[in-house]
């Protein structure tokens, strides 16, 4: 079993992903896959004349801020657009693929955070009408059932709160839950860059492989949405997933250049 | 098996609807619901500066002109506003609902319409570029396995073509082929009208039973949408349902209601 997040940043090629996905689909090969939609999310927002925000913690990650109509907005952007895009492109590849947020069966389910803290001109201050949180416990059995029937499950946040309210989840920790949850040989996360970088500024910089022992140091440059990309590894190596592979989905064949090793290796073990 | 068809218009009380939906499925009741998405998607296209079109067949039929960003405006308001919102009301009552579009899994399968024939200002003209269709075939087992499993599908338009295009299903129409490919008993279509009127302007005009042999008379003086629930009925008693209700989703109680003959009762025998 592979789990495959699909970023989707500008640049990030759905078409050529869905190719590598539908070979390794007549191969025989089990995958399920998990995208995101933060960038599609932004220009519906700008459309709708609700733009896009962005808040900081105290611990320096960055997330949206989700008030209620920034969550009807995502999920337009998330389970309307980008995952029914990526079925029919999957499906005209004779590919069965099935689409789920993780509302649906209550497949994400875990807590909402009642109040973040953020971190705003150098001051804390505190949000309580924010629905973000985070997947604790994933229905792997209806994923189970459904792969055993012949589909493949394409999976969006938002996921569902203790209380059944949507909450906005990053979707590279969601992959990785699930990952670990179905016990998947791999994780696949391709998105707009090459992996990591050693110096983010420079492409050339790129680490071929990574001991999971070594990963706090090597990610000590990391920044942005590379700190949660190896957040998410961590978490998936912590639940059994045996390597974690950090890829480029701007490159020709993305996913078999993946699984090649080409991109940042994570696992365990050496390989 | 009871099929639920839930319009989108003003005054349909999903959250009334969700009430009865909840208390049927404690008592073990098999349902399916069906949802569209007209009023929505109207609201949308307008603010995202792409206004709903619509045209008129020769027949007198009524239906949504639907070119590629219509569809892309559609799926986001079908798919990932109302879907998900029906999923959570559900959800937020214990129910665990799954919702899933017609593309998903293969669900709902038909030609698209490769020309659509419309009458403008008393002309006939030729549409080459509209993606609607019809439902053809509807993966049964799907729906049967997840029930089985314990989940209630709540089901959205765009059904999937022949070749693996989206296309935009009436769905009235959707649900009666649905109904028919389950052996539901009944058809329940929830809407903004107490059900097949004699005179439309005049609501205390309701036919409160027709016969299945007479619904081509009873149906004479139909019009716009009413026209199509009525085909949607004739479709539902042809494919085997027993009884099809047409329903206020306005009133309280409306499922209960409905359920008790409240509405216009369509039946092949006498009820």
């Amino acid at each position: 079993m592979i789990v495959i997040k699909i970023g989707g940043s500008a640049g990030v090629d759905q078409e050529a992903i869905c190719d590598d996905v539908a070979a390794l689909w007549r191969e025989g090969q089990r995958q399920v896959i998990v995208h995101g939609g933060s960038a599609r999310t932004n220009e519906l927002a700008v459309a709708l004349g609700h733009p896009p925000r962005f808040v900081t913690s105290p611990s320096g990650y960055t997330s949206r801020r989700t008030d209620r109509r920034t969550l009807e907005i995502f999920q337009m952007a998330t389970c309307g657009d980008i995952n029914k895009g990526l079925v029919r492109r999957l499906q005209q590849r004779g590919v069965n693929a099935l689409g789920l947020s993780g509302m649906d069966g209550r497949l994400w389910v875990g807590p909402r955070k009642s109040t973040i803290r953020v971190v705003e001109a150098g001051r804390q201050r505190v949000i309580r009408d924010d629905f973000t949180g985070i997947v604790a416990v994933v229905n792997h059995s209806l994923l189970q059932n459904l792969i055993a029937l012949g589909y493949l499950p394409v999976l969006a946040p938002p996921a569902l709160s203790l209380k059944g309210e949507p909450i906005n989840v990053d979707g590279d920790r969601a992959a990785a839950a699930t990952a670990a949850a179905l016990r998947a040989e791999q994780l696949v996360i391709l998105s707009n860059v090459p992996g990591l970088l050693r110096d983010p500024a420079d492409a050339t910089s790129l680490l071929p492989r990574v001991a999971r022992a070594d990963l706090d140091a090597a990610g000590r440059h990391a920044r942005g949405r590379m700190r949660i990309k190896l957040l998410g590894a961590q978490e998936a190596l912590d639940g059994g997933v045996r390597r974690v592979v950090l890829a480029d989905g701007r490159e020709a064949e993305p996913l078999r250049r993946a699984l090649r090793g080409v991109g940042t290796v994570i696992c365990g073990e050496a390989s």
